[in-house]
C-alpha cells in the first residue's frame, strides 16, 4: 500500500462526541428559548428524547419559571461605524437574558453595560442576568481598553416574553424499578467544558445504555437548564425520584484536561459514591474525592435537605478551578476527544459496576472442593498465584449476604469486573447463590 | 501633647484579672479555713456568690470532710536565732494542714520535717498533708543545704479542729433549665497558675455572663477546694447536675505561657468537646486535644463512672507539665495579664458558640431564590466568592434538622459566629426555621 | 569449680520444643495414614490426647474423606543402577498421595512425573496430589538437570485404599463453658516451620494450660490435617463450636526467623484480635496485623460464611512469604529453639490476657479515698509517678461496666497484667466489684 494513502478508519467515540459538540457549540442556549430546543432536537437524532415545555410563571418550590428569552442579533456600533461585540460572531458577547435595546450613548454610559474579565484580558467573559431585567455586552478586557470616546449605538434584538422552559428526558426501563439518575445542563451558550461536555457525554452514555441487551436497573436521563431546570424537574417528579433513585450522577465540566474530581453526595454511604470511588481507583487517570462542602452545580438541588437524592458529580476540570472557566477560552480546543473518551470510559465502568454489584451467599459451609469441579489445580504444595482462583476464593470468603461485590473487590484491591467474573463461575458451579 | 504625659487608659480585662490575682495571692488558702472564706469574700465584691459551709465530719461518697485548718504563724529558729521558713514571708514554707507544734531539735531530727525540691533548688516546693496529721516545713533546696548543725526550734501556730469546708456558687438562670457547669478550685495558697488563674478567670467570666441581656442556658458557677470540694459538691447536687448539665469546664492552670491543652471528658461526643475544639481551631494560639487518660484535676470526679458529667479541662501550662508547677516559682510573674486575657477570650468564644449552636430546618425544598430577596447578586456567570453568601449556602445545604451550627461551621472550616450570622439572615428571610 | 566442667542445666522450653520437633521431623505425614498416627502417639506421651478415626468416604460439607495413603518406600533407579529420589533419605522426594507404581521409562517420560523448584535449585520441593490419582517424584532442580538419557525405573511402594483420617483433640474444662479454640495441622512430612512448629508449640501450650491450678475458660485443642481435617472437625462439632468458642487461634508457620504477623479473623471486633494485638504491642519482637484478606491456612474454614468462628492466625515466617517455604530448606536448622520460645511466650501472654480480661464496676461514686486505705501517699502536692497507683486510678476511671481490662490497658498504653494487678488490689479494698 503506497505511503500517501491513509487507511480509512471509523471515528473513536471521543471523536464522535467531539463532533457532536462541534455541531452544538455555535447555538445560543440559555435557561429558556429556541437554542435549547434546537440543542435537544439534534440530540434527539441520536437518542429518543422526550421534550417537555413548562410555561413561564409555573411555580417550582421557591422559584417561578421566568419569561422565555430569544435573541436574533446584538452588536455595538462604534463612533466610526464599526460593528463590535457581534453576537453573530460569538454569542458570549451578549449578556444572557439581555432585554431588547437600541440606543445611542457615549462611552461612559456604555461602560456601565460592558463586562470584561481583567485577569484573562484576551477572553470574552460569560455573564447572565436571568432574574433582573438589564442589558449588557461582554468584551475582552483588551478590546474594551482600546475603545475611544465618541457616540456608540448598542443594539440587542431580543425578546423576553411569556413562553416556556424546555427540558428533555428519557426513561430506559430495566429489570428493576430502581433507577439510576443521570443528568446534565443545556443552558450555556458557546462554552465547551462547562457545559457542552455534559450533554455530549450523556448522549453517548444513553446510546450505550440503549444498546445493552438487558439492564438490571432503570435509567432516568435528563437534559435541563441548571438550577431552575433541576428545580422544575424535581418539583414535577419528586415522589418518583425519592422512591426509585438509588444512585445518580450529574454530568458537568467533564471534558477538560485536569484530573478527575468526584464530589460526594451529601448523604453518607451512598452507592453513587462507592461505585464511583471504586471505578476511579482502577482508572489510569489521577483523581480526588471531595466532600459535599465543595458542591457547586445541580447536586445542590438534588442533595438539598428534604430532597436528599444520592447524586454526586464527577468533573474533569472542575467549575471555577480552571483559568478558562466561563469565558470564550472554554472552547472546542480546550476540550479534546481523548478527555471526553476518558470520561465516557469512567462512567461506563461505573455504571457496569453498579449493574454487576450483587450480593451472594455461599451454598456450602466451609470452602468448597474447587478441585473436583476443575476450578483448582489438583497438584498442591506450591504457591499458586492464579488471579482468577484468588478472585473466586475472595468471593467465597466474603459472600455472607452482607458484602456486595464492590465491597469484596475493594477489600482485595481488585476490579469488580474480575470479581464478578469469579462470582459468575461460582454460580454456574452451584457454589454461590445470588441474593435479591 | 507633651511627650512625658501618658494618656490615661482603663485596664484591659487581662490586667483586671491579674490585679485580682495580686489581691488574692498572699492569702493562705487550703481545703478549709479562713483563707478560703477571705478569698470568696473578695470575689463576692465582683459577683454575687453564695457561700456555703459544710461541717467537718460530713460524709460525701467515700470521703469525710476533715477538720478545719487555720494558721497564724510558723517559722524555724536557727541555732544562731535567725528566723527562717517564715510563713509570714511565704505561706508555702509550711506544709499545708500542718498540726500545731513548738519544739526544739537538732538538724537531723528537723530534716525529717523538711521538704525540698532538689531539681529546682532555688524554689520552695508546695506540700500538703490533709488526711494524716503531721507537721513540716518547705525550704528551697539551696537554703536547706546551707543549714548548719545545732539546735533548731520549729513553731507552727495553727489549729486543726472541727469547723467546716467552705465553697461558693452562683446560679445564673437562662431561658432553658439546661446548664453549663463552670468550676474552679480555691484551695491553693500563694500559687498563681495553679491555682489562682482558675478563680480569677471564672470571676470575670461570671461577670461577663451576668452582663448578657439574655442567656439561652443556665450557668452553674462553682468555687471549691479540689477533690474533697468537688466530692462535697457532687454529693449534694448530683441529681440536679445529672439532670441539667449539658456541658462543663473545670478551669485550672489556665494562666501560663504554654499552648492550650484541652482534656476531653470521659464520655464521647460531648458538646463540651465539640464547642471547645471548634473554638480552639479558630483561635490564634496553638493547642492540642488530649484524651481523658491524661486527666488530672477535678474532671476525675465529674467524669467518674456513675457520675458521668460532660466536663472537660482547658489548661494553658498544664499541671505537672511546667517546671514551676507546685513551687514558689509559680508566681505573679509566671502568669501574665495577656495569658489570662487569651484564656478569657477562648472561654468567651466557646460559651458563645454553645449559646448560638442551634439546629435549623429549611422552609423550602431545593435552594431558595436568594436573588429575589436581595441576598444574592442578580448578575451571574462569574465566580462569586463573597463569604457571607457562601456561609448562607452552607447553612441551607446542611440544615436538615440533624446538623447544628457548629457541625456546619466545622464542615466548612468556618467560625460558628459567621455561620450563625448567616443563619440569622436566613431566618429573617423566612428561609430557615429554628428547631427546639 | 574447675573451668572445664559445665554446669548441667535443664533444657529451656524452646529447646524442649525443638527436641520434640526433631523426633517428629523424619515421620512421613500426610492428610491420612500411619505417619499421622505415629505423630499423635508421640504427642500423647506429653498430653492426654484423644485420637479419632474418620472413615474414608465420610462426607463433610462439600468434601469426602479420601482413601488412606501409606507408603513404605519409593525411589528411582538411574540407567547406571544408582538409587536417587530415595524416600528413605527424604520423604519429600515422593509426591504426597502418590499412587503405587513400578515401571521403566526413558528420561522424557520420567520428566512428566518429576517436580522441581527452579528458583531454589538446591532444594527438594514439597508437592501433593490428594484428590487426583497420579504418581510423582520431587528432586532438586540441580539434580534433575544432571540426569542423563537412558532407561529409568520408578518405584513407589505405597497403598491408597479405604481407611480413615486421623485427628486428635483434648478438651480442658474451665470454670466457664466458653471455650478458647487452639488448633494446628499434622499433615506435612519433613517440614519444620510449616508445619511442625504448630503441633510442637500447641503440645507445650497444652502442657502449660494443664498445669494451671484453675482455668476461667475451657480450652479445645485440636491436631488435624489441613483443610480436610478442619472441615471434618467443623462438620462434626459445628454446633458446639458456634455455641462456645469465644476466641481462637490456628497455629501454623510459627517457628521461623521473621517478625510476627497476625491475620485477623473475618469478623470485626473479636476478642481473639483484641487480646493478640494487645499482647504483640507489649512484646519485644516486631509485628504486623493483617486483614482477613491475607488469609491462607485453616482460618479459611473457621471463618467461612456460616461458620463464622473468631479464629485468627499468628505466624512467625508466614506461609509463602519465606524462600524456604514448602521445600527441604524448611528444616530443623530453619526453626530455632529461640523462635519457638518467643512464640510460646506470646501465646502464653495472650491466653493469660484473655483469662484476666474481666470487666468491673466501681463501688463508690467519685474517686475513692485511697490514702486512708494505704493505697496512696498521705503527703500531697508533688507529682507522684508511681505506676502502680496510676494503674489503680486508670482502672477506677474506666470501670464503668463497659470497658474490660484490655480496653483500659490499651487506653493507657499499659500491659494488661499490671492493670489486672491494680484491679485485684482494688477488689481487695472493696472499691471494685467484678462483673459476670
Amino acid at each position: 500500500m503506497p505511503n500517501n494513502i491513509q487507511t480509512p478508519r471509523s471515528l473513536t467515540i471521543g471523536e464522535e462526541m467531539h463532533a457532536l459538540m462541534g455541531r452544538l457549540f455555535p447555538i445560543c442556549r440559555s435557561i429558556t428559548g429556541n437554542g435549547v430546543r434546537e440543542t435537544l432536537k439534534i440530540i434527539s437524532e441520536l437518542i429518543p428524547l422526550t421534550v417537555h415545555e413548562v410555561p413561564s410563571g409555573t411555580e417550582c418550590f421557591d422559584w417561578i419559571v421566568p419569561d422565555e428569552w430569544n435573541i436574533d442579533d446584538a452588536y455595538i456600533l462604534t463612533p466610526d461605524g464599526k460593528k463590535i461585540a457581534n453576537f453573530k460572531e460569538n454569542n458570549l458577547h451578549v449578556v444572557g437574558y439581555s432585554a431588547p435595546f437600541d440606543g445611542e450613548m457615549n462611552l461612559d454610559e456604555l461602560s456601565d453595560h460592558i463586562h470584561t474579565a481583567p485577569d484573562i484580558p484576551e477572553a470574552i467573559p460569560y455573564v447572565t442576568s436571568y432574574y433582573q431585567r438589564r442589558w449588557g455586552f461582554c468584551l475582552s478586557h483588551k478590546q474594551f481598553q482600546s475603545l475611544k470616546q465618541g457616540t456608540y449605538r448598542a443594539v440587542i434584538d431580543a425578546s423576553l416574553e411569556p413562553g416556556s422552559l424546555t427540558y428533555g428526558d428519557l426513561l430506559l426501563p430495566g429489570d428493576s424499578n430502581e433507577e439510576i439518575l443521570l443528568s446534565c445542563n443545556t443552558c450555556h451558550p458557546s462554552l465547551a467544558n462547562n457545559e457542552l461536555s455534559g450533554p455530549v457525554l450523556l448522549t453517548y452514555l444513553a446510546r450505550w445504555l440503549l444498546s445493552l441487551p438487558e439492564r438490571r436497573y432503570s435509567y432516568r436521563i435528563v437534559f435541563m437548564p441548571e438550577t431552575i431546570g433541576s428545580l422544575v424537574y424535581l418539583s414535577q417528579h419528586l415522589d418518583d425520584l425519592k422512591n426509585n433513585v438509588i444512585a445518580g450522577y450529574h454530568l458537568t465540566c467533564i471534558g477538560g484536561p485536569a484530573d478527575f474530581i468526584f464530589i460526594k453526595p451529601r448523604a453518607k454511604g451512598t452507592l453513587s459514591e462507592k461505585a464511583m470511588h471504586h471505578t476511579l481507583a482502577h482508572c489510569s487517570i489521577g483523581f480526588s474525592i471531595e466532600d459535599y462542602t465543595r458542591r457547586a452545580s445541580d447536586e445542590r438541588q438534588f442533595c438539598a435537605p428534604g430532597i436528599d437524592l444520592p447524586v454526586g458529580v464527577l468533573t474533569k476540570s472542575k467549575f471555577a478551578a480552571y483559568r478558562e472557566y466561563h469565558s470564550s477560552l472554554d472552547d472546542l480546543e480546550f476540550v479534546k476527544p481523548s478527555y471526553l473518551e476518558a470520561s465516557f470510559s469512567v462512567f461506563q465502568s461505573c455504571l457496569e459496576a453498579i449493574e454487576m454489584n450483587w450480593r451472594f451467599s455461599v451454598t456450602q459451609l466451609g470452602e468448597p472442593n474447587l478441585g473436583r469441579r476443575g476450578l483448582y489445580p489438583t497438584i498442591g504444595g506450591q504457591a499458586y498465584r492464579m488471579q482468577s482462583i484468588n478472585d473466586q476464593k475472595a468471593v467465597l470468603a466474603f459472600s455472607d449476604g452482607e458484602h456486595d461485590l464492590i465491597d469484596i473487590a475493594d477489600k482485595h484491591g481488585r476490579p469488580v469486573k474480575d470479581i464478578a467474573t469469579a462470582a459468575e463461575t461460582l454460580v454456574k458451579a452451584d457454589l454461590l447463590s445470588r441474593l435479591l
